[in-house]
């Protein structure tokens, strides 16, 4: 199949590159975040200190901002890295992770996508929502209804903020200016295993770092994630056997398999 | 054979109301509790900011509080956490990881058990016996007596505080007002395995949020996580492999693995 | 082959003994280390309130101090820590984790070097080297060189702080008073699961435990982390089963594994 979004030569800078993809990111998923940046070819680092910040982002290719267990230090460690992030033009992503589940969270998520102005913005249907909150119209709560108010969220957030907005579901939706990339890969059970969706964050900042187009970037990130998916699956008897084949699928995955297995509408 | 604890239906109703589960637990097993919850059907929240506590906790079916790499900040947000989990009615396990290592940690499980109250105090031998301190007499340090001072410590824990007491190790007791149930399932492999304890305890929460007497939660928690250990144990190579193929076991067991496997006195 | 370094024995008195180490490490790799070390026979522990260093460390046969997502109350910590241990004769590995990335952890490396008096520090050559910083002239880049620099840096280091040093890569160089040690072991995928580097300090603590003289400790813990990941990557797809395999590595580690494939030039 074609591949319109040249994932697999995005895959191959990535691996020859080694760009360093600078987390703050929650303790839940460090450890497989690390381990799917590695896998797929690029150099995770991890650091919050605000007394490195700064250093620590001047090597860095991209920066992934992800709440998932927020506190007010860590808060402050993520604008110090998103400033100088933005001084040096380093794409940055942000994860509303829970958005919406309290008032902390979603003001989080608005402060940083307003001060950071990140490259991308990625989360699941509610937190793209709740990050939108009044700029977006919410009509429902049924499945259908709920893309459709993703979608009108991230059309908002993306008018508003300029963010590229990635919304990953059954199907994933890559918003960006006046484009819509639909990736129709993925399996399933991965929502079964914890912080996927915070490594398809981090792969996005790995992607960013190659590939300019922020809505390719994100689009070319969810392509792998969920060809990787498929693949673990295939070998898969539950949740911590896909985990383990899903990091093994994104070191070996060729040009044949994304080839055979992206489908993408762009 | 006869399963005297409604195990399997408790498992049923966890996959299909998928409770939250809040843990406030310590990073090294973060992440395996959360793929073990979300493998066995609960939907497992991670957060600890006390700008956030009143709110999670009010979307959440259980409270799991953990205190194996505990720090004042995290014990603030605990205790927070408890204040909003007992005004809401929600049960609350409590997990004195290495109480009786420090006295830090044992006078921390001890203020956590007498002002969060909570339903179900998980930990093995020592931490019970180290948590209850003078409550209970000490005797010797031998397994058959410290099995007896464990459930010596664990009759004047359920009298004094009111909670069931849970006690782990190759037979798990659990001891509730006038009754104790004895969990005969598990594989020596286990304890090799980082964090299956304080899984014990997240599980425990799971089925707490189904099952309103935390006897039967207690003991149905043990007797799955023991099954689910048995089944890994058949296909493991080491500590491993058994951790992986316990989480795909918590995800596939069946009714038959339940009925077959599941040894308990009541 | 001839081990003259007595590794299949100090195997045995870790199984047999269970040393507790206590870890002050990094978020990203807490889980793994704990496994790895559960899996060789020690007793991992891990703490870092500063309520409770002092006693901690008093139940601890070596202590591991590993900066990988600093901050100040860790670091704070780890200085507690460090004093107890040193008070106790407990020994001490300090992992450097990232030296030479920000100013903030070069300086917090050579301040522990000085303050803490490690017996064991052990990181890659690029950290070695910067943590060393003028004490040693950097003269290039290229893997040669940098091997050249990292030993002169070693030597630097040694004779400064008395410090032993364990520079892993291709080859590991194990450089104590007079003496340097080469272990051959080890699969080129190693480098590709995080916190690999971290896993040896950890073991490196636990061989610390069991082998008073630090060369040979050292030496010990690289061989049998390279031996681990040998026999790991015989049976791996990737990354993801290399990590596993290398934690039932060390648990079925037998005589005759490490009699058959240690590597060392001694």
């Amino acid at each position: 199949m074609h591949d319109p979004l040249a994932t697999w030569q995005a895959i191959q800078s990535i691996r020859q590159q080694s760009p360093v993809v600078h987390s703050i990111t929650n303790y839940v998923v460090m450890n497989n975040t690390a381990n799917a940046l590695l896998a797929l070819g690029a150099s995770p680092v991890m650091a919050h200190a605000p007394e490195e910040m700064v250093e620590m982002v001047g090597i860095a290719s991209a920066l992934v901002l992800n709440i998932g267990t927020l506190s007010k230090e860590w808060i402050r460690a993520m604008f110090m890295a998103a400033e100088a992030a933005r001084k040096k033009g380093t794409p940055i992503i942000l994860d509303p992770v829970g958005a919406g589940a309290t008032s902390y969270r979603t003001s989080t998520a608005r402060e940083l996508l307003q001060e950071a102005r990140p490259a991308i913005l990625r989360g699941n249907a509610s937190e793209i929502m709740a990050t939108c909150g009044d700029l977006a119209q919410t009509k429902g709560v049924d499945s259908t209804e709920a893309s459709h108010d993703a979608l009108s969220a991230a059309h908002s957030l993306q008018r508003t903020y300029g963010a590229t907005v990635s919304i990953s579901g059954e199907t994933d939706y890559i918003v960006g200016d006046g484009r819509t990339i639909r990736v129709h890969n993925g399996h399933p059970l991965m929502p079964r295993v914890t912080g996927l969706g915070c490594t398809a964050t981090a792969l996005t900042g790995a992607f960013a770092a190659v590939t300019p187009d922020p809505v390719l970037a994100a689009a070319q990130a969810m392509a792998v994630m969920g060809i990787a998916g498929e693949m673990a699956a295939e070998k898969d008897e539950g949740p911590g056997s896909l985990q383990l084949h899903f990091i093994d699928a994104l070191y070996r995955m060729d040009r044949a398999d994304v080839e055979r297995r992206i489908k993408v509408e762009a």
